[in-house]
Parts: C-alpha cells; structure tokens; sequence
C-alpha cells in the first residue's frame, strides 16, 4: 500500500501489524539521449510499489530529486546538495518514527545517492542518541540499490550483456519504458555503447561522456524487457525486504 | 510536459521557447477519517500536469512532503522542518536556474506550506544576489493555491457551500478520488461537519479536531465532482501562468 | 511593563500571574523619500509598550530587523536571512520558555515578516516536539500586524483612504513622527501617490519604485495622526492579547 | 545619527563621506536585585549614540540579545546560540557592505558577547573571500567593549574602587539609571558586595552567584553617576572611531 | 614531506611543481580489547607519510575523528556528525584550493568514513560551481582505504587469511603497534575470531560485538606484520597517486 | 596517556577514578619564513603530553586546524570556518560527555582559536541545557593558552625579551624544533625583528607583514630553548589542571 493512497486510520492499523516502511528514493538526471530525466525516481517507485503489494508492506512517498551534481551540465538535472537530503531524510524519519515506524528500507534508484544516503542513517542515529539517550527507539535503516538484487541481476546480464554500462543503462530505460510507455524516446546513439572511465565534477563529466551517458547502449531498450526486470527485481526487494523485518 | 518524463536535449530544446516552470507543492498528512494522506501533493500535481499540458509549460517533480507539523498525532503524518524545506526550494531552483530557467511558479496544495514557501523565495533572492551582485540573474518566484482561482473558487462554493471547510474538503478529497478512483475511503463522519478554529501545535490540533478534519463536510466528495474541479482548477492555473510570463 | 526595564525578581513575580508575553518585531529598511529607515520597528515597539500597560503585559526586546532584502537596493536597509531569523526567533521562545512563558504574541510592523515567522513558529513546535516529545510545554504563537485591528483599520482609511498604500504609508509614517518627532523629514513626492503592483527581487523592486514608496502619499502623514493612529492600534492589540491569553 | 531616525537620501549622502558605522550590541540578562535586564543593551546604544553625535557617525540598530546562557537560571533572561549569533552579524554586515560601508566598530555592552563576535568577524572575513576572490571588499571590524576606555574606566575606578566588581556593575547600572531614571529599582544586597570567581554553566553560576552579581555593589549606582560615566565613556569610543576610521 | 613539517615557502615552491595532495582520515574508536583507540588514524598517516615520500607529494594533517556514531557505546570513542564532517572537509578543501591545489588524495583508515567523505566532495563540486560558475576551479577529489591495494590486500591475506575479519583487523592492529611499538596491549579474545553480521545503530552494534571485534583475531597482530604491510600499503598508495596525478 | 594509544578498556578503567580530559588544539598556519606550518598544533600536542604524563590525565586527539583566515594569502594555510570549529567541539564533548568525561581542558596553541572556542562552550552549554533540562550533566570547559603559565611566560621573557613578538615567535618555534628537530629551517629575516600592529582580513595581514612574522625575531629559536620552553609550559599545564580537576 502506498503511504500516500492511504488513510490515517488505515495507517494506524497497519502499525498494530508491522513497523517497517519501504522509502523509494532516486533521482532527476539526465539519462542519455533517449532516458527519461525521471528513471530514477520512476523505477525505485514502480518496483517498490510493485514489491509493497508482495509483502504487504507500507511504502512511503518518493524522494525524486537526489544528488545528481554531476549531471548538471545538461539541461534538466535537478540536485540536492548532500546537507539537504541529510536533513530530509532526517525529516522523513523523524516524522515516521513519531508514529512508531522502526525499520525503513530505502529502495534506491541511483547509484550516486548511495554515500549521502549512508551518511544520513548516520546523523539519525546520532541525533536520536543525543536526544534521547538510553530511551532512544531502536531504529534500523537499511538502503539497496533495485538492480543489485540477484532475479533481476541475472536477468539484466541475459537480456544486455556488456552492453548494460552503467549509466542511461537499457535495464533502467525498460523499466521506466514499461511504467511510461507513451513517453518512449529515439534517437541515434554514437557511439552505440557510450565510453566509461572515472569522473569529478559536472563539467568533467560532460566533457568525459558528451551525450551524457556511461558504458551503457539504451536502445536495447524495450518496455516488454522492462516488464521483466520489474518483475525480478520486485521479487527480490520483496525477499529483502521480510529478511529485513524479520533480522534479529 | 513533466520534466520527469522529458530528455534532456528535450529540456535543451524547451529553454529556447520558455524560461518558465510549474513546481507543485503538496504535502503529506492526515486528511481525515476518509482522505487520502498524500490528497494534498496529489492534488496539486494533477492540476499542475493539466494545466501544464493547456499552456505548453515544463512541469517540475512533486514536492510531496511539506510543512505538516500540526498534524503529526495523526499516523502517517510526515513534515520537513521549514529550514529543510527551505533548503530543498533552494537547491531546487539553484538547479533550474544554472540551465536557464528564470519563472518559477509554484502551485501548492497545501496552505500550511505558504509561509516557508515566501521565506525560501526571500533566501533564494539572498542568496543569489550575495553569489553574484550585480550579476545575479533575475529570478522570479511565485506560490499560488491552486483553490484560489476563480473558476474553481466558484464551483467549489457552488458544490459544497458552508460544507467545504478547511481540511479535509469535499473539494479536494474529490479531485484526489477522481485521480485515484481504486482508493476511495467510506467512513462515518462524526460530526457530519467538523469543528473549526484556530490551533497551535500537534497536540492542540488533535484536541480541537479530534478525526483531523476542520469544518468540512468530505462525505460529499465524488470522483466526477473531482473531475469538474480539476478542470476549473487547471484553467485558472493556465491563465495565472499565462499572466505571470507575461509579466514586465 | 518592558522586559529590558526591569529586574530579574520583578520578572520572576510577573510569571506568578502570567505566562504570556508580547515580542515586537519590525525591519530597519527604507520607507521612501521621507520616512524612517526604522520606521516597522518604532512603530511596532511603541505600540505593544502601549498595549502592555493597557493589560500588564510584559513586552520583550524588540527585533529591530527583519525580512527586507527586497529593499536592499536603496541604502541603509538591512535584512536578516530567513534561516537566521528563524534561529533568531527560536533562541527567543527558547529562552522565554525556559523561564515560564508559553504564550508569545509577536506584534509585527512589517508585512515581509510574516512569512518567515510563521515558519519560525513551525520550527519551534517541531524541535520542542523532537526534544521533549510527550513532555513538550505547550507552546502558543501567534503574530499578528498592527494595522489589521478593526479600530486602526478604520482611522487609517478614515484619515488616508485611497492613498495609504502599502509601503511608506501615511499611517506608519505619523506614528513613527509622533514617536520622534525631531526626525520628521521633508521631500518633494514625485508622483504624489507611488504606483503600485507585484515585486520579486531587490532589483525589481527598485525599478517599479524608484522612490521606494509603493502606492502611498506619506506626505499626509502628521504626529498628531500618529498618536491617533498609536492609541487606536493599541486598544486593537490590547484587546487581541487578551483574547489570545484566554483562549481555550 | 541613528540609522533608524534617518531616511534612505540621508544615508546615501552619508556614504559619500564616510564608510564607517557604529553597532551597539548589549544582552537581556538579569542584572542581580536591582539592575535593569536589559542594561546591557540599553548602555552600549546610549554610548553610541552620544559618541556618534560627537564624531557625526552612523549608530546602527542595537542587537539587543546576546549571549547570556549563563544567566538563563534567573527570569527573563534571554540568550541567541554563538551561531545565530555569527549568522545575524553576518547578516548585518552582507546588508550594510552592500550600500558601501566598510569600517564596522562594534561598540559592546556585555563581556560574555567577545569571545561569539570574534567569530563573527572570522566567518564574514571567510565568506567574502570565498564568494568574492580577489574582488572582495576590503572589510574591516573591531569590537570594543564601552568600559574599556581610559576615561570611563578612570572614573569607575575613582566612583566604585574595589566595589565596581564583574556583574551587575555600580558602573553600568549608573548609566542605564540615567537613561532611565523612571526604572531605578531598590532592595538589600546580601552581602554588599557580591562574591567572585570563575564559573561554568548556567546552573553553575547561579549556584556561585545566588542574586545573580558578581563582585559588584550596585547600591553605589545614581543617576548621575551614570550620567558622567555616558559622557567618558563616549568621549572614549569617539576617540576609538576616529583612530579607526583613520587607520591606514 | 608532511604539510605540517613544512614552511610556506615550501609550500609555495611545492606548488609550482605539483597541485596535489594526500589527505589522511581516520577515526578515533574502539578497536576491541587490544587495539589502539587511534588505530584508524595512526595506519592512515603512517602510510600517507611513507607513500608521501615515494612520490614527493605533501600529506596534509590528518583527520583524526571521523564516523563513529556506532562504536559509542565503547569508552573513548569519538564521533563527528556527518554534516560536521562535511563541513570540515570543505572548509580543507577550500583552503587548500585557495593556494592552488587542485587534485586531493583522501587516505583513508576507517570504512564507515566513505559515506561521508563521498558526500562531502558533492558538496565541495557544488559549492564551488554554485559560486563561481564556469570559473571554478576544476578540483578533483578521491577516496581511497589503504587496504584495499592489490599488495597489501594480498600480503594481508598471506598473513591472516580468513582471520582478518572485519573490525579490529590483525592488519590495522599491526601497522599500528609497528608505529607505536610501546603501546602494544594483551588480553584474552574471547571467542579467539569475533562475530560477524550486519549493525544499525551503536547499541545494536554492542550487542552484537560484545568487545567491539567483527570478525577478526587481532591477537595475530605483530610489529613485524605491521612493518610489512605498511610498506606494501604505502606502494599501493603511491601508484594510485601516481595515477590519480597523471589522470587526463 | 594519549586517548589515541588507549584500548577502550583503559578507557572504561581510567573513568573510574577521574572525568578530566585534556585537548590540545593548534592551526595549520604559516608561521614565517623558517617556521613549520602546523607548529600551533606541534606545540599544543607535545605540552599536553608531557604535561598529561605529569597528572596521569588522559589527553584527546589534536585538533590540528584551527581560525586562521589571516593567514590565508600564504600557501599551506589552512582554516576552518568558525561555525565549523564549533560543530567540532560540540561533536567531541558530546561524544566524550556520553562516556563520562566531565571537565574539559582545552590546550591551545593559537591565539585565534580562543573566540570560536570560548563560543563554541556556550553552544554547548545551551545545547545540552535545551535537549537535557535539569538532567543535563554538568559539564565545565576551560581554554588555556599554553604560553600564558607563569614558569614558561619567565622563560620566554628571559630568553628572547623584547625579540619575542606576537607570531612565529621565537618560542614557538623553539617547542617546534626540539620536537621535530630534523626540520629545523634558515632563512633571512628582513627585517631581523617584524613589524607589529593590527590587522583585519587576509589581505591586509599580508600587506602589513609580508613574510608572516608579527614582531618576532624567530631566528633565536633552538631546539635547546625548546626543550626548556616545553618543561615549563608542561609544569604550568599540569598544575593548572590539577586546579580545574579539583576546583568546587
């Protein structure tokens, strides 16, 4: 059940159940050429909504803009600077907490979030442990990348090979083509399958990767493969997500 | 067009028309016994994508959590603080800004989130003419509730009278069910029309509005009275937009 | 009784009686050809002394400046960021709160506050909630303008009608004369009336007022409608605090 | 002048002679039995005041709340955070740097302030060379504390001798006494003349100092006391301006 | 050479050669019942400073508390917040880029750091770019552990094997009691190889690491062992600083 | 003992019998032309651990950067922004108030550290007054230049006179030397004894003393000296601790 299609006494029944929650988070970037600046946000929340009803688990409202500094040399790309997402997470948690929410497991959509969103859980903890000392609640924050699951990596190696790349990656561009098909774009992709390598700032990744994407060949896309990597990686946030409500 | 669903040489190609944008602002909270807690983002996302599509105008993501602090003794409540939001508005529009976008117009769902949203607007103001003097762009930022217009004003008065109180409306709890049909709640509301007043903290508003509603009647509510305000609602927002490009 | 004149014993005995406590707020910004830079900030202060000795209310230190970065293109203004005015602002509560206070009635001269105050009372309820959870005091703010009480309201049209405007009005501008009359200022008004309509930022603000005014004739203003102005303005807010100290 | 009795022309013309300005920054502390809480504000804008008057300078508005967190076990006591603090006399200083001025002498009425002001001046130093490089305005504070000068400090030596002490001074309670000769309070000092020492927090000292002196007998303080010691005091911190406006 | 054994001369004549820099940063936190408190940052300055000289690069002062919210429960552990620790990182940053460094090395002793420190350096691209536009400086930032090199990881494997563990290594526990001989400690392990498994937050992390280990058997730690891996460390380091300097 | 070469058991034992601490805090900063950059935390870490031996008093990790934006125009400086310093300070006593640690002496080795720090105990009295109450462990923090004890003060009268100055002053660079006395460096002092004087921000500190030094003749500086500089300043240290430890 999403969080945001619900009641507040539905709310307040599910709590009676279960203190876990499910926090979408991604990103809006530029994707290559033909990507949907959105794919990021629209994959971590289609999968995790699509796992949520799996597992009857609460999942909470998206966090769409991440941190995409890098990607701020094409038109489009929207950032967070890290102290901000740190105090909305922080936010977020602080609120749900409140309720009596303890283990929030956020499903993660760009890779490029992943060290703020570490050094987040990190300030919740210290912050509720400054506030409250010994009578802290016992928080558990968990994030996972949607495509680091083992269904939907097997299934990506399958459909893509070497040619899946790392950035604007035709597994992510089928999963936001099958969630969006009418907002299917083309162009000529050259090279095919765009370079790789390391990268700094914005400008040097714009220089580095001039079409924006990264080792990646999205015009394998399609929303049919989307609907299959989906389906995979549904299955394995859903398995993650009972471990993780039922850890020691 | 969602800024979302757009590519980058997309955006690329919108910038050579138009400096402007659509921000929807909502927020996440209670909306008593039968609304949708996300009513608010949901609302104002949906009149901003119609509205958007009337006036060729780039629509950007969805704040969906907003100033909520008065209603977190209600489960599923989440706020920022306004400092964060504050933050989150900068960071948006520092974006934005870096690729030429200069009229930002927000549309809120929320009226709780009026104040933060004039305060970030003063920061950014601040902020850039700090950054950059003399040669700061010329940033325009405006809030407006999509309520406050006109035609749906009408309506909304036309369809619920004395009925429609302060949260939790038959207004907009109709436009969320017409936008999510699959996820109208039944409830028996007690009193049919819900007290009003002025409130302070969360444990003052629960007090005082014991089920989260003020003053409204949401029983009335339906998805084709929804529908109907959606389509006011837009057209005034097509118009407010049209005027604020237009603007000296 | 103000809380700079007096002693700390005197203090203790008034919170036996009382925890409330009006904060004058104000801005220190130009107000056209004529008026005083400090003109929000005397008037605010001159008017809540007078409405404390109306109902024994203890009025704190006035917050000389405010939201005014809009103005900062004509010399002398000041402003304060809106993340420093809300830290301002909750140092303020927390002190008071510390003591006994609970309830805080900001009289405000200046309409460019609003927005951040309210924020600021949303941060406020939001930490102490953090903090103290269950135990939080329960804390009540509320701000209201001095020119909005219905007796103010009606000698101000009653002695300018059209041409009170909205900055630099003949209204702020007799009681600040009537505060000092030694500072009153003479300058020819060019157009007599200042034009009016919407701003955004500091430059902006400048080329529509060039003189600063925006729709006003302060050459109307006199000492003796300030007192007029002064008396009436303090029996509005006399009435509101207590209003606001017997509230449910 | 005050900057607050001025008009915005008039602080243009000001500009075009001088870059300098004085900032009065007291506190709102207790000030033991007898002594006014907002002495501390009340004496440095005083000072000021008379100072600018000799020496034709700019006083701004006084910063009225400092940092008194040690006192904040007596009543009304009321303290900023040492970062609200930098932030506002950042503010303060971004605000009056960019109408032009350049020479900033703080003129302090509180000891406890010192220590948070230097850091102010440290971050404004900071930011300007970080925002502005090579072009940054080559800004210039001091921080004097009204007391310091040879005169004044000739005279308290000569009127209090070993009775003047730390706190709750005979020798600024003079001074608020004169500016405010309506406010003079009385009650028995027990004993005379109040204990000294080192201290840590605000339980800590109230523990040390139980009426809140340190080392004083306020008793000695009259109106006219005060009166000689505003004329020393400002013929001091006239001296100290000219030499710093004089400063190569 | 050691930034902190050098005069600015040095530095100056340094700087015409090289715009890099290694940067150590550790942590000071448990490391079980032998190891030292400063382990962290003791093994990433010992191996900066010998890598240092291989390469001729200065080594900047260490930072030596990093992220170690979940080791608190353990006496003598230190911890930053997050957002302090990227503020510290920044203010580095800047300064250093103020003189004309360019590429920063961080060398780094603790895992838990990476989050953090990769959240910084968003920061930094974006605080520049936000103030400097397209003239910022084209600064490039890295993170590396020290024992992830292909020597040290291999030696390390050689000596230890699955012993190693993962807190509390026999590995940093050797290179710390090479450096600091006299500071060797010795106590029962008990079990002889700790738990491993998955934390939250620090009181979690006691239960499960009763004396702080995860997986390790420190009492296979020897200078000699320590000698050995530092020099293969510091091989490591110097080739990925070679790499890093020679990157296009 | 140094906190850094402790396991956490001596830790745990040690807080059995005391709660002092000390923490020496220096800058990274040019210090003349023949002075070693980071000689205020050299000097500020070798004084505390003679001096740490001399009581049995555990002594923290160095806080190696520290204010010195006046130093920036030459290369190597490096600072940290004093909102910065103070989050720091705040991190390390709360982590170190969590354990048990209750009284705080600060080393330093800076003179343009000790606003900021003085600033940074009043954040941390209010902070833990605000979220503990009347449970707010009684913290006391003190700051003490190490130059400013009487035994070392004699010394460095006795040895250097008048030649001793106020920055890269003979003495310091003396500590420095016996402590790292293979980076002993020479160069001609033009003139012999610096200038003196006030200065602002890091441009006019530059212009007033070119190679850095501020009235000091450094070139008098020895190792020997320093050996006898450290034990006298080691001797005033210890027993100015003893003092703070027994202090009611």
């Amino acid at each position: 059940m999403r969080l945001q299609l619900a009641s507040w006494p539905e709310v307040q029944e599910y709590l009676t159940d279960s203190t876990g929650i499910m926090m979408p988070i991604g990103s809006t970037e530029q994707h290559g050429p033909t990507g949907l600046i959105g794919t990021d946000a629209i994959t971590a929340e289609e999968i995790s909504w699509r796992a949520g009803e799996l597992v009857n688990a609460l999942v909470g409202p998206t966090i769409s803009v991440g941190m995409a500094h890098h990607h701020l040399e094409f038109p489009g790309t929207m950032t967070l600077r890290p102290t901000t997402l740190v105090a909305l997470i922080r936010d977020y948690i602080e609120s749900l907490a409140s309720h009596g929410f303890r283990r929030f497991l956020f499903v993660n959509g760009h890779g490029g979030n992943l060290a703020t969103v570490g050094a987040a859980f990190y300030e919740i903890y210290q912050e509720f442990r400054q506030a409250h000392g010994a009578d802290a609640p016992a928080l558990r924050c968990r994030v996972l990348n949607w495509w680091d699951g083992s269904k939907v990596r097997a299934l990506s190696d399958d459909l893509f090979g070497s040619r899946l790349g790392n950035h604007a990656t035709p597994s992510e561009v089928s999963v936001a083509a099958f969630a969006y098909p009418g907002y299917v774009k083309h162009a000529e992709l050259d090279p095919p399958v765009a370079p790789t390598g390391r990268f700094y700032d914005a400008r040097d990744y714009r220089r580095r990767f001039p079409d924006g994407r990264i080792g990646s060949d999205p015009s394998m896309a399609t929303p049919a493969h989307g609907e299959r990597l989906l389906v995979a990686a549904a299955a394995d946030l859903a398995e993650a997500y009972r471990q993780f409500m039922n850890e020691d």
